[in-house]
């Protein structure tokens, strides 16, 4: 443990992540950093919305659930924390812009200001990425670290930065933004962005199974093609497939693994020279066939520092990590 | 001016620039803001030495400059701040390691302590890419910023981040090695850190030379090789020539210019995608032949946010970066 680290602000918030299809809530307890340790991750009174697409259902939604918590809880609730997909100004609280999985609010919006008036409660906002990994700055797999890179490995790549404790926002609310680095510059493989070479395009679910495609096609005579394939064509195959394969110790299966790895490995390395932290943290529904060993391995070739002086974990607190770090957010920003 | 900005340390302090070749010195006078402004960058009594590379010759060239110019100060002088090749820990003032241009200093050595007893002046070390981004941050073309990216494009590339007016000094003090992020993952061209495919690779000089040779090999046959080589060899030719013939308005030059464009911003927008900077200031000597409107049009394919919300300047104090930058953080660790 820091001696450096932050004082935890002891209280009871509730935390709200809103997501494209759900809107999951619950309540937070911070005691102290022992009852913090013991109850890692551990959210109260769990309750979920289906995400309304209009305004006005949208704001009752949360004002139901924050409402719910509130009379649950025992102790006074003192705040809440939301983290929102789109993109935040928590300064004022604002969803500047959605991208489109949002429809309830759409532009500029004052989030904070509508639920302070409606609940009564203080209200912090934060994007989804960046209280994600604020959560297992402070409750989660980063406890006890001031200089941590989470990336969330799923259908896309996204991550957050804490450097010296703090969030790193960016001029623009716009940082963290590590999915959409370059790992190439030839103009190989286009994202779901419509950028080139985004890291996002190879180290995602979605640029494994590109990826899968591509060594398929052009080792298509290979014996073990059909073992990986079974009933799917090229065309067809994903990530699942090639998991199962890879379960099957078929060979070229892993070798397309090994290289994901290696994709895996470029950008996180570039991102590691830059902010030279101690721990990173991975997350997201592909984080599980993640090899570590593999992956400090590959990280070995293109990090700066020794890679022995990294700390490269799981996440631990999965889908609750958004409200867990938006919720200690708003305990911090009470004072 | 951003009315968030870190209140001034008025005062006098010496700035000191160790580099390979020579040690520079010279004071640093910061009244307020407005005066500050009136004299951006300037720097009194400057005065050198060469580097020795023995260490206790070192010691002395150090003491006898820093001796010099709190004599030469008619106002008293109040500290020292040592920007210095190598890694450094900046709060110990610890040089942990020198990358074999520092001889004088091998293996961790508190420099700090070291010239505090012999001058009994108070001493702040910060490796000099950072020193530098932080003179340009408090006195040159960052001022007013409060989240600063500074590149140097030289025979390498280095750099240093600012962040809400923090340094970015990472868990390792490695933080802000811009140049060895991966623009590429198919280990097309070795870095002479022996990685693959990083950005100092193709955006330094020596990567510019690299890829006009590899251009005009590959297409030998044009018309304009013949003017752009002059007497050269395709072996022989370096930036000058390539330059010289950008000048002379060469179809092929400029295409080449423009491919170092790109290189330079497939890296620089990665960086900018993770930290998201209001200013990102080029320095170096590379950085008096980047097309500044070239350059943002390339960037505007690789950044997550517009273009136009992000300033990106030529740095300004030239090689009185580090000295100021260093000056200055002394000044501000006296407090």
């Amino acid at each position: 443990m820091n001696p450096t680290l932050p004082a935890l602000m002891t209280g009871e918030a509730i935390g709200i992540d809103i997501g494209g299809t759900k809107i999951n809530g619950g309540t937070i307890r911070v005691s102290d950093q022992a009852a913090l340790q013991a109850n890692l991750g551990t959210v109260y009174d769990l309750q979920n919305l289906a995400t309304p697409t209009k305004t006005e259902p949208f704001l009752e939604a949360l004002t139901t659930i924050i409402a719910n918590l509130k009379n649950t809880s025992k102790p006074p609730i003192q705040c809440v924390g939301i983290s929102t997909a789109g993109m935040v100004d928590p300064n004022r609280g604002m969803i500047l812009g959605s991208t489109g999985n949002l429809p309830a609010v759409i532009g500029p919006f004052n989030l904070k200001a509508t639920l302070e008036e409606r609940t009564g409660l203080k209200v912090h906002v934060e994007n989804d990425a960046n209280a994600a990994a604020y959560g297992e700055y402070r409750a989660g797999a980063a406890q006890g670290y001031r200089n941590v890179l989470m990336i969330t490995l799923g259908t896309g790549v996204g991550g957050g930065v804490v450097v010296e404790g703090k969030l790193v926002q960016g001029a623009h609310f716009s940082g963290g933004e590590v999915g959409h680095i370059a790992i190439g510059h030839d103009k190989k493989r286009q994202c779901t962005c419509g950028r080139w070479d985004c890291w996002e395009a190879y180290a995602s679910g979605t640029g494994l199974a590109l990826t899968t495609r591509e060594m398929l096609k052009s080792q298509a005579h290979r014996p073990e093609v059909k073992a990986l394939l079974k009933d799917d064509t090229i065309e067809e195959i994903g990530t699942h497939a090639l998991i199962a394969a890879v379960g099957e110790k078929n060979p070229f299966a892993i070798e397309i693994m090994d290289l994901w790895h290696e994709h895996i490995a470029v950008g996180l390395g570039s991102i590691m020279n830059v902010l030279d932290p101690e721990m990173v943290v991975i997350g997201g529904g592909m984080a599980q066939f993640v090899d570590f060993e593999k992956l400090k391995k590959a990280l070995s070739q293109r990090v700066m520092v020794p890679i022995e002086s990294v700390h490269l974990e799981p996440a631990v607190l999965g889908n609750h990590a958004g409200m867990i770090g938006a919720a200690f957010l708003a305990l911090e920003h009470l004072n």
